[in-house]
Parts: C-alpha cells; sequence; structure tokens
C-alpha cells in the first residue's frame, strides 16, 4: 500500500465516519437497528435475504437496501416478495459509503419498522472497511468458496458479529472440510457464532431467524470485537 | 462516488500507469508476456493455475505470482508444484498495483520464462481498475456465483481477453441457466472466447490450455475493446 494511499483513504474515512454518525442518530431517534451483510459476490446474500423476508418478515417489520456496482436486479427480487427495497448504485465504487445509505434511509418510512437489512457490494474486502452506521455487520461465506477465506480476508471475519455459512445443500459435492474452515473463523474471531443454513432447502434458516429475532431484542451489539 | 473519490482515483492511475508502462518495458524486453487472473475470493483462480502447471508447464516455461490480502497459501500451493512463485501480500488492499508487480518481476529469471501468470486479489471490482501491465486480463466466474455477475461487475467482463467460467461439475447441483450467464456476459463484451472448465475432473482444460498457447505465441493482445 502506497503512502499516498494510506493518506487518501484516512481522509476519506474522517467524511465517511461524519455520516455514518448521522446515520446512527437518525436510527436512534425511531428506534430501528440495521445489519450490514457483505459476502463475495455470488456468495448468497440476496438468497438469504429472500429466505429473511419470508420467515421473518410477519415477526419484524424491516426494510431492504441493496448496494450494488451496477443493475437493479437484486431490489427487484426483493420487491417483488412485497417488502420496502432500494437499490443503492455505487457507479463503478467496490463498497457503500455512509452518505448514500444516510440519504437512502431518510426516504425509507423508519417510523413503521424495527429493521433495515443493507446487503453490501459483493466484495470480501473493502465493504468491511467502511462504517455505514450499521449496529452490526454481517459475514457471509458460501461453501464452495472454500475453507480458508476468513484468514486470507480476515477484517471482515474480525469485524462481524456473525458469520453465515451458505450454499449447505451443495456439502455433498464438494471437498470441503467445516472443521478446518471453523478453524479458520476462530483464529481471527474466537467466539463469533457461526450459522450454517441452505437458501434452497430451509436448512438452518431457523437457527439464523432466531438469532436475529433475539439480537434485535437485545438492541444489538456493534463491532463486539 | 463522491467528487474526492473521483480526484483520488485519478491521482494514484497516474502512478500506477507509470509503474504498468515500466513493467511492459521491462517484460518486452526479455520476450515475456503476461496475464492477469481476476475473479471472486473462492472463484477456482488457484485451482485453475494448478491446472495450468500440470498441463501447460512441459510446452511453455512460466512463473506465477499470487495476490493476496493475507496468508501465503496460495504460492505455496503453487510452488509444491515445482513452479517459481511469488506471493505479493496488499497488506489490506482489494487489488494489486503495478509498482509491486514491477519489484516481484525483477526478482524472478526471466531469461529463462515465456510468460508470468498474476493472480490478483479476490475481487471482482478494484483489480479490474488497476492495470498492472499485463498483456491481457483473465476474468474467472464459477458457475455457483449465478448468471448474473457479468452485467452486475462488467467493467472486469469488458477488459478481459477471455472469460474461464469454473467449477462445471457442480452443474448438476446448481439452478444455473448457462445460456442466460452467456448473454450477461455478451451484453458486456459481445466477441469475448467463453472457456467451460472443471479443474477438479479436467472437462474442458484443454481448451483453456490451448487458447493460451496460440494466444501467447500471437503476442496477446492487450485490452481487445
Amino acid at each position: 500500500m502506497s503512502v499516498e494511499k494510506v493518506k487518501v483513504y484516512k481522509d476519506l474515512m474522517g467524511e465517511n465516519e461524519k455520516w455514518a454518525a448521522e446515520t446512527r442518530k437518525l436510527l436512534s431517534g425511531k428506534n430501528v437497528r440495521m445489519i450490514n451483510v457483505i459476502g463475495s459476490p455470488g456468495s448468497g446474500k440476496t438468497s438469504l435475504l429472500e429466505r429473511m423476508v419470508r420467515d421473518l418478515g410477519d415477526k419484524c417489520a424491516f426494510a431492504v437496501l441493496e448496494g450494488d456496482v451496477e443493475t437493479t436486479a437484486d431490489a427487484d427480487r426483493i420487491a417483488a416478495l412485497n417488502i420496502t427495497a432500494s437499490q443503492l448504485l455505487t457507479g463503478g465504487a467496490c463498497h457503500l459509503e455512509a452518505k448514500l445509505v444516510y440519504y437512502a434511509l431518510r426516504d425509507l418510512p423508519l417510523d413503521d419498522l424495527d429493521m433495515v437489512v443493507v446487503e453490501n457490494v459483493g466484495n470480501l474486502v473493502c465493504p468491511a472497511e467502511f462504517d455505514i452506521g450499521e449496529h452490526a455487520k454481517i459475514a457471509v461465506l458460501s461453501v464452495t468458496e472454500g475453507e480458508d477465506k476468513p484468514s486470507k480476508y480476515p477484517l471482515l471475519f474480525h469485524e462481524s458479529s456473525a458469520v453465515v455459512l451458505t450454499k449447505t445443500d451443495l456439502l455433498p459435492y464438494l471437498d470441503f472440510d467445516k472443521a478446518e474452515c471453523l478453524r479458520h473463523i476462530e483464529k481471527v474471531n474466537p467466539n463469533i457464532p457461526v450459522f450454517e443454513i441452505s437458501s434452497k432447502t430451509g436448512d438452518g434458516v431457523e437457527n439464523w431467524i432466531e438469532w436475529v429475532m433475539s439480537e434485535r431484542h437485545a438492541g444489538l451489539v456493534r463491532n463486539p470485537n
């Protein structure tokens, strides 16, 4: 990392953190909690959100903010399930920044909501560096990505409040060593809960939904590390 | 994207492009060609490289540069196959920059090489924005990531000279519509060749190796769009 780059990111962070603080103030005033879902492209983030709409939608009033570089495909998928969904397009950038999230939140009916779920741009690196004012980050990792990703991309797993291990229906067809993956996760974040789920079959989704509900009631602990 | 950010990226690019030009001069002088392999975390880039070492190693003298945020796991995997492999650690950054690649190349035995294969940091966004002096970018997309990634992350697919569609052995267990995926690719890059391969079974690897060899002989066309 060049010297210029470190300086630049510090400047950006200052601006970003002002907006993140504004967002937390806005959400606190409305008693709304926000989670920031982060994972690789195609790791199953949107499918997880579709499951959450189906299984959580009647217990908790929530809206979805979909972050992408291009297209409204993901917001369209969520909106098709009759839940409020907005698409945040970064126009080339590899992560969501707090200012864009803040303005999207201002347009949501926050008085009627318990929670906002943000799906960040598909990327294991940059989104973890940018606070968007969330109360908890959730790391999504699919079993097709291999066991070692938590060690290779440690910041996200260190900063997150839970890991959702997706696509477990594919385990019979993969050389995936789950115990090894859990060791990689434990190395960067010893006490983080890990939820193994298949959005396709529904396996494990109930445990995940229960955790979200109980954490929501407890107010969600931000960045517990 | 904020105004500050656009300005910042322009500044960085200027410095980066000087090093990319130095790299191209260095490689031209030695008649070495370099390809830059880019894809999501866990898309099968390192497995593809392992296959290339096995099937291309006796036809073409090449070395591997492995880009990662953390760990030397990937360079260790390649070096275990008795090929020269260096690990480039970005220390948190989400892509390789030209200066780091240049210094790694200077330490390789370029007089004895035909080609250098670089595996970039697992990320569909940022690596596509940074020229590292390569002669061709190769986009790696696994069938587990879904059909729509070329439309959601268009820059990489637009800039690349070929797409390698990996993990085809998993197709029987996925709801993956290959024709739809090819339409997404075609939309951003109408004439790009697509190679469907399974590094696990070896299916399709031969066609890919043939293309790499014939393109190497032709000198590799950089950024054909």
